[in-house]
């Protein structure tokens, strides 16, 4: 038999959620019951609907997704990302009009994650039967984003390509004063000639 | 066609929940589809199957729950509470053995809430078929409690029923120092004599 508490766990189980808002949330949907069957039936739809891009990677409802298909984009340049959420945030800064590929993560050999369990031989697919001429690379600027841009830097070493890192530096509204100490060393060695 | 936005949407109508929790949520049940059908299926079988005791009020999905089912609780006092909730805090106390009644809310003549939108009609048929001797009141130390609290009083005054009404005070480990004055004041007047 099903118990309060089995909805509690099951909230209690996703990211951020502790005990107490999982008891918080199930107690709302207790109230609002059109809107829990509400939620219950979208996550049925979505993830039954809601699959990867056969290009990109990306979550879409249709394949390929909105972004690959759109040709009016910049198609000579690609922009490889490790995750999903990275297409959006970087759509959302407006600035960057290419194609994208997510990798599905970055090479962490402590938890046993290797380049072959990244979509690298999808990228390598993609390159081939694409008209690409730049591969930007923005995995994130950690040990783990580091590492996967090292190692595509150097599987496509030989080809043509022109190959670009996204910038590391101080961010905007940030101050010298409270940055780490290996930001502001990166954000020296990037340092853009004005005059 | 549902999209993944609309999931999105829906964990970031939930309290307690953002746009970005809701975001990551949404893409930890993509990564885990299984565990996301079951939360989908909890969510379903929890709001059939889980009803209001027709005693206390308290989600239950037997009636009457089970603790207004135990006859080895102390039928003799009643605790009256604000919410459910508050019904889980005294358990976990482990100091109260009797039973409880859930007026489900509090009077907040702002938000319209009368003493009729409570269940204190239920309350008092329930004092007139029962064989209790103490209402101990736990309404919350609010305005909203107190005044539904000296609503119970007043109309409980001609019955013969002994009232309580749960103490306000400094909180353990809490340090007088930074406690508000009128927890202070309220403490102060509820002093206990030890010796």
């Amino acid at each position: 038999m099903v118990d309060l508490s089995d909805l509690v766990n099951q909230f209690a189980r996703l990211p951020g959620i502790g005990k107490k808002s999982a008891a918080r949330i199930t107690g709302y949907l207790l109230k609002n019951r059109r809107g829990g069957f509400e939620l219950a039936q979208v996550i049925n739809d979505v993830l039954e609907n809601v699959a990867n891009c056969s290009l990109c990677g990306n979550y879409t409802t249709i394949d390929p997704c909105p972004i690959c298909a759109d040709h009016t984009r910049d198609e000579s340049i690609i922009c490889v990302v490790e995750e999903t959420g990275d297409v959006q945030a970087i759509e959302e800064s407006g600035y960057f009009r290419g194609h994208y590929h997510i990798l599905m993560g970055s090479i962490n050999p402590l938890d046993g994650i290797g380049p072959d369990k990244l979509r690298i031989k999808e990228l390598l697919q993609r390159l081939e039967s694409g008209s690409y001429e730049e591969i930007l690379i923005a995995t994130n600027p950690t040990v783990e984003g580091e590492a996967t841009f090292l190692y595509l830097q150097s599987i496509l070493a030989e080809k043509s390509y022109k190959i670009s890192r996204i910038a590391t530096g101080i961010p905007m509204g940030g101050s010298l004063e409270y940055a780490d100490r290996l930001t502001i060393r990166k954000a020296l060695q990037s340092k853009l000639y004005t005059k």
